[in-house]
């Protein structure tokens, strides 16, 4: 089903924005051929067919934007920064100031770009390197993860996630920043996710809101297990369609059916996790947020061994050219570091990864993040199921108010999932380093 | 005129609150007398009467707020921890929580406590030394320095000041809070006031709002020229009341016929300086904020030597303690340290004041700092002055638009108040401390 050009664009526009308010959770209506003029297409399963199109998108504005700040001034960062919405139109054709594309037109936004480039610079990352991992490598389209419409594209160098978002969170996001921000200067020991930048792409009369944030779980690396976990355990089984999917994310029943006896840290790496997720938990309950999840892969470092990989390559995919190190955000830095040397605390047999071992003492190596945090809005939707829940067991509702949501959640991560053994740990991985490599 | 106790309540807080409202700035109804049930007592002039009974409530309010926030958990501050008001009821005869005192009863409330711990923490103020600057040394009452009708109290080791600030500009301090922070968290170096605490006490009806800052000009070295700068040259000349005093302030134009040449830096010290107030006109023009002042005070060395003092002692008033250090925050400090080490740029030669020269090589020592952020509310009140001051001169106006105001104060401070010579100052003032160790 497709609408030619000579459709009127007011029809087409009515169509597309009846079809995305109430079927699709996304359009995003422009098509990657090599035409200059602008070409409408649509389909009912359009996300593969435009997506090269989105990212072209994505990519040439984010490449605009990015180089067009490094000719401003580093300056403090103001509290009115937050609220700067900069916006630049990029036709086809190209202008003085932008390049010409093989899109349709569009417009390209950029939230709070000062904050921003602020906040990445907090997290050690060089404009070149943003601007390199975004816009100079393809991105890869991720499968949806979860269940909330948004598409997921990653970065070559598995290092930046880009996330279509709603509106509204994109709003809530706006709201939150310098509240959220306040909190990352006094602790850049966080699990929480890292924004490093908010975009909007309009075109054909739809606005596709994006969030560029860190990646909790590397592809380079190979998760055997991989759960969303909240503390609930009211419906929290992961559905026969996801155990189908060959790398499925299981929920806290599953956890506690695979992980009985939790995974088990040593001292210091368990108080660290405890204490990151403590404050991380404050602050998200300060901002009334909650439904938040913890997002945490299990890499099986044994297993990997029999099947052949090892961290640094794992899942054999090579996705990640050999050699290369993680750069940013990673979950051993998040509990240990201070917010800008990734590399000091990541080795390539880690690849940032927290060393751990299950009760039968198997080595494991742990990446987590706390996600989904952008959502507190759907608390209002919710009522009705909460409520429901509330009656089949009034302890274990998912959605309730955020400080019983967060001491819920903290109690489940300390008490269920992680543990402590009085064993140090800080061998374990370079014996596994050695005891590869006399195969060299 | 008296009002006895027989007098009623009510009608004591009519005329009280009256007066206030209508002819006086301030007023604080409690007296210092050693009874133990609450006597009102009024005077037309009453803050000598009244003032110690205020400085003895704010010892208490602050002694007891303070105290009780150590037993509160160190924790990140959240944003929310800015609109928190704690309230505690002071009886004359003691509670559980409270002592007795000689005072009327009277309520204490502390604004946003755990923020100020927080930035008085920033500051590297420990809560022991704050206590004791502020509750265990008797305040010292000085004369009102503007015409706002606040009342200031300096502590004993010159390190604070305690200033009356009127509802509007207490609200306008709080909405400030988080923006104004954020930089200073960037921007450790700055000439801004340093808010410690915001108070208020509340007793007959009346409330007085305090806060506690940094004390811009050190009592321990006399001042041989105060000024007040705005940039402005519009009725910027001290009054011939103001002249009469001891130490009057004078303005602009003043400063103009005192220091035609300006004050000369050396070019590291005259461009941290610069970039200094830069930064802080730029935080000021995001609030809106105008109508501040640079608040200057000149200790001429060779004057001082002249008439026998030394900077440490100088004025020889004896007030501090000799030997003593500067704490906390200073001028040298402010242009160049990183917030928390005023020691390591302060020793008793300068005082924490900058060295600077005369066009006639005489040897100074410079205090400043901007005060009177918390007025702009005021500028719509100044509409008509402000219009008739745009017809006399449509650009020396003293309050006009923000960025105007800001660049017009930078503009004067950098080429009329301040310059540059290409010489080194860095032994001046060791030169100085060795041509008076013959006299040792």
């Amino acid at each position: 089903m497709e609408y030619s050009s000579e459709e009127t664009m007011l029809t087409f526009k009515r169509r597309v924005n009846f079809i995305t308010t109430a079927y699709l959770p996304f359009v995003f209506s422009l098509t990657g051929t090599q035409m200059m003029c602008p070409m409408f297409s649509f389909h009912f399963f359009p996300i593969k067919t435009t997506s090269s199109a989105l990212k072209g998108a994505i990519q040439l504005g984010i490449g605009y934007t990015v180089g067009n700040l490094t000719s401003k001034p580093d300056r403090d960062v103001l509290m009115q920064d937050f609220y700067v919405v900069e916006s630049v139109f990029l036709p086809s054709e190209g202008s003085n100031l932008t390049p010409a594309h093989h899109y349709p037109d569009f417009r390209f936004k950029t939230y709070a770009p000062l904050a921003f480039r602020y906040f990445r610079d907090l997290f050690g990352i060089k404009p070149d390197d943003y601007l390199y991992s975004l816009v100079n490598e393809p991105l890869i389209e991720l499968t949806n993860p979860g269940a909330s419409g948004s598409l997921f594209y990653l970065t070559s160098d598995d290092e930046f996630i880009i996330k279509t978002v709603q509106h509204k969170e994109a709003k809530f996001l706006q709201r939150l920043l310098p509240g959220y921000y306040m909190n990352l200067n006094q602790n850049p020991r966080t699990l929480l996710p890292k924004f490093y930048g908010l975009y909007c792409i309009q075109s054909g009369g739809i606005n596709i809101r994006l969030v560029v944030m860190n990646n909790v779980l590397p592809r380079s690396v190979k998760m055997h297990y991989k759960y969303d976990l909240k503390g609930s355990t009211y419906k929290r089984r992961a559905s026969r369609k996801e155990r189908e999917k060959s790398c499925p994310t299981y929920k806290d029943l599953d956890f506690q059916d695979m992980h009985e006896e939790g995974l088990y840290f040593d001292t210091e790496t368990y108080n660290n996790l405890m204490k990151t997720l403590q404050r991380d938990c404050r602050v998200l309950e300060s901002f009334k947020i909650m439904d938040y999840s913890l997002l945490l892969g299990v890499h099986v470092l044994d297993q990997s061994h029999r099947e052949g990989g090892e961290p640094g390559q794992a899942g054999g995919d090579g996705r990640r050219p050999v050699g290369q190190r993680v750069l940013y955000s990673t979950a051993m830095e998040s509990i240990q570091g201070d917010g800008k040397a990734a590399e000091a605390l990541t080795t390539d047999d880690t690849m940032g990864g927290i060393p751990a071992k299950t009760h039968k003492e198997e080595k494991l190596l742990i990446f987590l993040g706390i996600i989904d945090i952008l959502q507190s809005y759907r608390f209002i939707k919710k009522l009705e199921h909460s409520w429901k829940a509330l009656v089949y067991d009034g302890d274990t509702v998912s959605v309730h108010r955020p400080g019983f949501y967060a001491s819920r959640f903290l109690k489940f991560m300390s008490t269920r999932v992680f543990r402590k053994t009085q064993r140090k740990f800080a061998r374990f991985i370079f014996a596994t380093r050695e005891s590869k490599q006399p195969s060299c």
